[in-house]
C-alpha cells in the first residue's frame, strides 16, 4: 500500500493526502514497531546519558515547519540521526539514575490501544469502558497491595489514575484545604499549614504553593540519621502544637514511603496517629516503593495506611507501566469531588444525572483524560500477579548483589542500609589522606570525590546514576528498575564504578 | 518468536517471562497495529455513542487480577468483545459530539515513539532531545499561526506543551496570581478577582478554585445574543471598575476564541486594551479554534493577541495530534518559572546551572513529563503545512455544506452563524403548533423537542452529536473534526437528523 500511495502521489500530485488511512496506518505502524524493536536490541550500545551540548538540535533542524510532507522513512532516519543522540536512554539496561521508568512491552501495547482509540474520557458517557475499566483495575491493584477495604470501591473509597504524584498531591491537598475552609471560612486560607519532612519530594512544596498556602506556613520538618531520615511522629506533634499555639490551622501531611534521596520510610502508623488526633489529612506518597508492596514481604512498609486519607504510587516508576500512570486511592472520593467538580450544561447527560456512574473529571485537575487504565490492565494481564512480584524481587535481588559488592570493597561504604532496589553508597577518602584532617574537611573532600566520580562515570556513557545529598553527605544513588537490566549489567556497572574510582584515588597521590 | 515463547513456557514452566523482550515486542506490536488498522476499517460500523448500561463491564471481568499471564491474542479478543462495546468511538467518521479529538496516523506514530523511548523529560538533562525538539516545534507552530515574535523563543517568550487547557489556565493563573501577590503581599490572596464570561469554559472556574481565589471573587460576565455571545470590553470595564471600587484586586482574564457551547469569539483586541489598562493578565483560550489560525483566512480571529500575556490551543482537538497535547505560549516565561520552579538537590546538574537550557518542569504543574513534542513533530512533518491547512479547510467546507442543508429545511434553524467547523442548529416547533402560545412556552417546548431529537439520534448509534444551552435556548452542536469524516458522512448525518425530526414532528399531531 505504501508504494501504491507513493506512486499515486507521484503520478497525481493533486491526489489527496488523508490524516488517517487504515492501510497506510498499518504499513507505517509496522515500520515504527520494527524501529522500536531494533532500538531495544541496540539500546545498550548508546551512551546512557546523552552526551550532546545545549543547543545541538537547532543546528540539525530547520527553523520552520515543512510545507510538504516527509515520508515516514525519512522521519525515522532523522529520529535515528538527530534525536537518538539527544535521548538519555531510560530504557537502557545500564540506566540506574533518578528512579527508572520501568516501561514494558505490555505497558507500551496498552498505550498503543489507548492512543489508537483516542477517546477523551472526561466522564462515563464519553466512553463507559474507560471509566469502568479504571474502576475495576484500581480495585485489582488495591487488593494486590492489600490496601484496606476503605480505599477500594467495594468499601466506599476508590482509586483513580493521575498522571503523576504531583497531581495526586495537588488534588488531595485541594480537597483537604477545602474541607477545612468550608468549616472555618474561605478567607481563612492564610492560616493553613502543610507538613512534610526535609526529605519529602519537592512536589509537596509546589502543590502547597499552587493552592495558595502561605510560603511561611510550609513545614519541612527536620529528619536525622538516627531515624534513618524518616519523619518522627514526635517532631510532627511538636510542629502541630507550635502552629496551633500560633493560631494557625494544620491541614495536610505528606508522609513518604521510599524518599527520592535515599528511599527512607516515614513511619506511617505513628504519623497517622498524631495527624488523626489533630484532624490533619494524611497523604501517603509511595511513588517509588508502593510497587514493592505487591510482594507480601514488603507490605509492612505501609502498615498503618488504614489510618491515612489517601495513598498513591507511580506505576510508571517500578510497575512496568509506561509513563505516565500514577495510582491514587482515597477513602473519601466526595472530598475530591467537592473541590474539583464542574457541571457545565454541555457535559450534562442522563448517566451522570442517574448518579450511577463515576465522572473521573471530578477527581482530577484536567477535564480531558486519556484511557490510562488500558495500559495498567495490559500490564496486569500480560504478566500476571506472580510474574510481577518476581520482576520486583529480581530487581531487589540485583540491588542486594550490588550492595554486597560495594560492601566487599573497603574503599567504599554503603551510606544507608538498602531497603528496596536502590543502593546509596559513596567512595571514602583513603585513610592515608584523611588522617589528621578535621572531620568537616574530610566530609567536604569526600563529597567532592564522589561528585567527581559520578561525573566521570556518567560522562563515559557506560552507565548512568545520579546523586543526592542527605544530612550534608553527597551520596551516589544506584537505582535498579529498568526493564532490561540483568545481573550481568549490574556486575558491569560495578566494574565501571571501580575503574573510575581507581583513577580518582590514583590521582590523589 | 511468539510460538517459540509459548513452546518454551509450555515445556519449561520455570522459563522466565521478561517484562521486555525485543522480538516478543516486535511480534505483539505488529498484532496490535493490525488490530488497530482493522478497527479503523470498521469503526463506522459500531454505534458511535456506546450503548452499554452503567456497570456493564464488572459483569464481564473478574474482580481480581490474574495470577498467571494471558496471551496477547486472548487480551485482544477481550478488547474486541468486552471493551469495544463500551467505547464511544471518537475516531468514527460519524462522530460530531463535544469537540472531536482529531487523532491521526502521524499523531499515533509520534506517541508510539515517545512511549517507546519512555523518557521522563522533567529537565533538559533527562533527555536533551525532548526539551530541544519542544522548543523548536513550538516556534514552528507559533510561526504557522503568526503569533507575534514576543511569544516565540526567538523573541523572548516561548511555548510549552501541556496536557490540557485546564493545566494551561491553572499554570498561567498561578503565575499571574503570584506576580500580584509578590507586590501586594501573599496574605492579600482573598482580594484577588478572576474574570471570564458566562460562556467561558468551566476550566477557568476550576482553576480559580484550585489556586485559592475566593468563590465570591469569580466573575462570569454576562454575554448576549447582540454580541453573538462574545464578552464585551465595556462589560469587562464595568466589572473591573466595580471590583476596584470594592477594594478588590483584578488579576486574570480568560478570553475565548471559539467557546465550547457555540464557538463564540471574544474580541481579543478590545478586551486586551481594557485589561492592560488595569494590569490584568490576559490568557487567550483558543482550545478549539486556534488550529484554524494556521489558515491565513482565519487568523484575524486572534487579532490583538500581541497584547495578551498567554495563548493556548489544543492540538488534540483539531490539529490531528492524539490526546493529550495543549500548546501554550507565554510572553514572560519567567513568570511561570517564578511560581512553578523547584530545585531539589537530586535534580541539580551542570546544564541547569549553566542557565543555557530550559527545564520544562518549571513551566508546568507536574515534575515528570512525556515527550509530547515527538507527536507534534510527526504531525507537522508527515503532513506538512499545506496539507494541514487543507485538512482544516475541508472540515470547514463540510460544515458549510451541513449548514446549507439545515438552512434549506424550513423545519430547522441555524441558531448562530457558523464561524469554524461547528454548526449550531435546532428543530423549530411547527408554526401550526406554536401559534397563539406564549413565547416562553414555545421556547420550553422547542427545547424539549430538540432534547428528544438529540437523544433519539444518539440512541440510534448512527451518529453522535451533543448539545448546549445558550441564552436559554437548547441547541444541537454538529462539530466536524474527526479525521475519517468525509462529505458522504455529513450527508448521511443530515439524513439521520431529518428522519428522526420527521418522526418527532409526526408524533406531535
Amino acid at each position: 500500500m505504501g508504494s501504491l500511495r507513493a506512486h499515486l502521489l507521484e503520478t497525481n500530485p493533486s491526489c489527496e493526502l488523508k490524516p488517517l488511512d487504515p492501510e497506510e496506518f498499518r504499513r507505517q505502524g509496522h515500520l515504527v514497531i520494527d524501529f522500536l524493536a531494533d532500538y531495544y536490541h541496540n539500546v545498550d550500545k548508546y551512551p546512557v546519558r546523552s552526551q550532546v551540548e545545549p543547543g545541538y538540535l537547532s543546528k540539525l533542524i530547520p527553523d520552520t515547519a515543512p510545507n510538504n510532507p516527509d515520508p515516514i522513512e525519512t522521519i525515522l532516519q532523522d529520529v535515528q540521526n538527530d534525536i537518538l543522540p539527544g535521548i538519555t536512554h531510560w530504557m537502557s539496561p545500564n540506566y540506574y539514575a533518578y528512579f527508572p521508568s520501568s516501561g514494558s512491552m505490555a505497558g507500551f501495547l496498552g498505550e498503543m490501544l489507548s492512543t489508537g482509540f483516542n477517546i477523551v474520557g472526561f466522564n462515563w458517557m464519553s466512553s463507559p469502558a474507560a471509566t469502568e475499566l479504571e474502576t475495576i483495575v484500581m480495585d485489582w491493584l488495591g487488593k494486590m497491595i492489600d490496601l484496606p477495604p476503605s480505599f477500594l470501591y467495594s468499601g466506599g473509597g476508590g482509586g483513580v489514575l493521575q498522571g503523576t504524584t504531583c497531581e495526586a498531591i495537588l488534588c488531595t491537598l485541594t480537597a483537604a484545604r477545602d474541607k477545612i475552609l468550608n468549616e472555618i471560612g474561605r478567607d481563612q486560607i492564610t492560616r493553613l499549614v502543610v507538613y512534610g519532612s526535609d526529605q519529602t519530594h519537592c512536589a509537596l512544596r509546589k502543590a502547597a504553593q499552587i493552592v495558595g498556602i502561605q510560603p511561611r506556613n510550609f513545614r519541612a520538618i527536620e529528619t536525622s540519621p538516627s531515624n534513618a531520615f524518616g519523619l518522627s511522629p514526635a517532631s510532627l506533634r511538636d510542629a502541630l502544637i507550635a502552629d496551633i499555639a500560633a493560631e494557625l490551622v494544620p491541614v495536610y501531611l505528606c508522609a513518604t514511603v521510599g524518599t527520592t534521596s535515599s528511599t527512607a520510610v516515614d513511619p506511617i502508623a505513628g504519623l497517622c496517629e498524631v495527624a488523626n488526633e489533630f484532624g490533619v489529612w494524611v497523604h501517603v506518597d509511595a511513588a517509588y516503593a508502593g510497587s514493592a508492596c505487591v510482594c507480601p514481604e514488603f507490605r509492612h512498609f505501609i502498615d498503618g495506611v488504614e489510618k491515612a486519607n489517601s495513598f498513591s504510587f507511580n506505576a510508571h516508576k517500578w510497575f512496568f507501566t509506561n509513563l505516565d500512570c500514577c495510582c491514587l486511592w482515597v477513602k473519601e472520593p466526595g472530598a475530591l469531588v467537592n473541590s474539583l467538580s464542574t457541571n457545565p450544561e454541555y457535559l450534562k447527560n442522563k448517566a451522570t444525572e442517574s448518579k450511577q456512574v463515576i465522572d473521573y473529571k471530578d477527581w482530577q485537575i484536567a477535564l480531558s483524560r486519556r484511557f490510562r487504565a488500558m495500559k495498567l490492565w495490559l500490564v496486569l494481564r500480560s504478566y500476571g500477579v506472580a510474574n510481577l512480584r518476581n520482576f520486583i524481587r529480581s530487581h531487589v535481588k540485583m540491588a542486594k548483589q550490588f550492595e554486597f559488592m560495594v560492601q566487599m570493597d573497603k574503599r567504599f561504604e554503603i551510606f544507608l542500609p538498602r531497603t528496596f532496589a536502590m543502593v546509596c553508597f559513596r567512595l571514602l577518602m583513603p585513610s592515608s589522606k584523611s588522617d589528621g584532617k578535621e572531620p568537616a574537611r574530610v566530609l567536604e573532600i569526600t563529597n567532592e570525590l564522589n561528585q567527581k566520580l559520578l561525573e566521570m562515570v556518567n560522562s563515559s556513557g557506560k552507565i548512568y546514576m545520579t546523586h543526592a545529598i542527605v544530612g550534608e553527605v553527597y551520596i551516589i544513588r544506584f537505582a535498579i528498575g529498568a526493564s532490561l537490566t540483568e545481573e550481568k549489567h549490574v556486575k558491569f556497572a560495578w566494574n565501571v564504578v571501580q575503574e573510575h574510582a581507581e583513577a580518582i584515588i590514583a590521582a590523589l597521590d
